[in-house]
């Protein structure tokens, strides 16, 4: 699969303008080569060049990574020795005849450093941005990918069920981020979990990207649990909202809004439909009950080897939805100082339509 | 506290010959600042610059994390749309008047991402490196990082004893690795974990960086457990090395030196020492015994928020070490195709030695 994944590559770098394109330890770099590495101290750039074999610069330490891959590379690998790396770089980059010439490079993945020691090597290039042309190349998810998608998702809903009974008034919301990351290991996530889990609760769940803190779970908090997990490499991102005993009217209220803008939103997403229209059926609900301002964020993003890819539900994104596309569908209604509310499902592009791989309970679920 | 660290920074500043220095979501902003933030496709970049109020670029989305802050800070927030992220950082750019002075940069942390905005509102801006001055800042922890430190190890060391009795034979190196993350949580681990537990036996274990796979655990391998815990934002990192069932001879000479080195490197670490030593201490018994060879990497390095930073315990490294540089010692030795071993501790300089913060057992045991 890794050849035609370069040969894609390939054929896309032909079309593109671009000579070559660099990429850093990511997801792209894994989906292109099946390599892994951290990022860390140590760079690692490989370079695809047009036509080429591709070269990877890498410390002595990584080479038992390269050693046998279905693919041919050429290794350029350097010694603990900071002083000796940009020569190993400039060898990398003249051995595919790169300097001077057009080297694509994915600004939200490519540190400094990396660029550094690549532009040290090849003073005379350009570096456009290649997101788009890299973008492209993760968008339409292949079946084996859905699969894993679908893998994914069912462990983190597992995992949750898993850990409902647990909850109790006075539990603090780290306490629950930790029995619920124990539960996603023991239903199989892989141990490099997506993210850490949002458990937010009363006036935090108001703030959509808390992290879990020491407050103790309170009757009458609504309690928002962001969390996900992840199986060969692919990632779910889920969101339920749930009562702490009872809740006041108003949040049972704009529990139900999100529900509706939740299920408008999945609704709309078909093939040949913008991005756009997802956001606007989402955010058109929550307008209309009178909510709109305290709905800050987008619909949703992309979803796959990343939580955060495209492509991306926002009013302003035309982009037209095609079969294979993954991504959330995640309105919410935060109020400020006091509570929030939010139901993030992931769903695929069909031929037909668009499936929701998540199918827990959306409704508002009483706990503790 | 975090006042006292932007005048240390400030401090730095005017002794550097920079005017400024920016940073993006990582551990020196939270050292700094005690904001924390996400790695994301949507920039956030906190500008520094010289006796001035410090200025933050964040999506609207983040604002409430910049609400009540003890310090004074000027907010440039964006809407979700990308192209008018540019016109909001040139205004903080314009703010704190950047253009054509010298912003330093973090090139480990620093994504091109953020770096191109800054740049296209300051394109006559120089942004030398700035590593220096920002490992300088927390080089030396203090009593309440020592603290937090101390308490990663504890319960590191705590949850490696309880995964212990569960070890079988035939269990897959990932099963054990789940088994030892679900501890560290049961134990006190922050959510956000310092890495995934490296859990290599056999010949995985003579890979120093491999990542869990399905293979099952079996009588005579060598079992390499790499694994850390979080406390308030601070990190461990230790490894021991274990027999499955009884294992040859050999292995158990090698672990033997291991242990060896890792005593030798421990007891070279004391003030006014230069890096160097430590490096030369452990890698002696190594070479001595016949393996320098099979000890590929250097023998630790810094660690604090990060599992990765200053000090580097390398042999070409003359830096002193001084009371509260705290930092790996982890010699190893790695025979390829076959079993390697690696023993970890961490280690705090103080004013008379230095205190290994790791006191689980490094004899080997057996396990399975």
């Amino acid at each position: 699969m890794t050849q035609s994944r370069l040969d894609k590559l390939n054929a896309s770098l032909r079309v593109s303008g671009l000579d070559s394109i660099i990429l850093n330890p990511g997801p792209t770099l894994t989906y292109l080569t099946g390599l892994h590495f951290h990022l860390m101290e140590r760079p690692v750039v490989m370079l695809f060049a047009k036509d080429q074999i591709p070269a990877i610069v890498i410390p002595e330490l990584e080479m038992q990574k390269v050693a046998d891959l279905p693919y041919k590379l050429q290794v350029f690998s350097y010694p603990e020795n900071p002083a000796e790396w940009d020569g190993v770089f400039r060898k990398a980059v003249q051995a595919l005849g790169l300097d001077g010439r057009k080297i694509g490079v994915d600004p939200r993945q490519l540190r400094l450093l990396e660029f550094r020691h690549v532009k040290n090597g090849a003073p005379e290039a350009d570096f456009p941005d290649a997101s788009d042309i890299l973008a492209q190349l993760r968008l339409r998810k292949d079946q084996a990918e859905v699969d894993a998608m679908r893998r994914a998702v069912q462990i983190a809903q597992d995992a949750l069920e898993a850990t409902l009974p647990l909850i109790k008034i006075g539990m603090t919301e780290k306490e629950l981020a930790g029995e619920l990351v124990t539960q996603l290991f023991k239903h199989g996530s892989e141990s490099e979990m997506p993210f850490t889990p949002i458990v937010s609760a009363g006036p935090n769940s108001a703030n959509p990207h808390a992290s879990p803190t020491e407050r103790k779970l309170q009757t009458g908090d609504l309690l928002v649990v962001d969390w996900g997990a992840a199986f060969n490499g692919y990632i779910s991102d889920l969101t339920r909202t749930f009562a702490v005993g009872e809740v006041d009217e108003e949040y049972q209220k704009i529990h139900k809004i999100v529900q509706e803008a939740n299920a408008a939103g999945r609704a709309a997403a078909n093939p040949g439909v913008p991005c756009a229209n997802v956001d606007k059926a989402a955010r058109d609900v929550i307008e209309k009950a009178g909510y709109g301002n305290y709905f800050t964020h987008r619909t949703g993003h992309g979803i796959g080897m990343e939580g955060h890819e495209e492509p991306y539900m926002r009013g302003d994104n035309m982009q037209l939805l095609e079969p294979g596309m993954a991504f959330t569908v995640e309105p919410g209604i935060y109020l400020p100082g006091r509570n929030g509310v939010r139901i993030e499902d992931n769903m695929v592009v069909t031929e037909t339509g668009a499936e929701s791989l998540s199918d827990m309970p959306r409704e508002m679920r009483v706990v503790g």
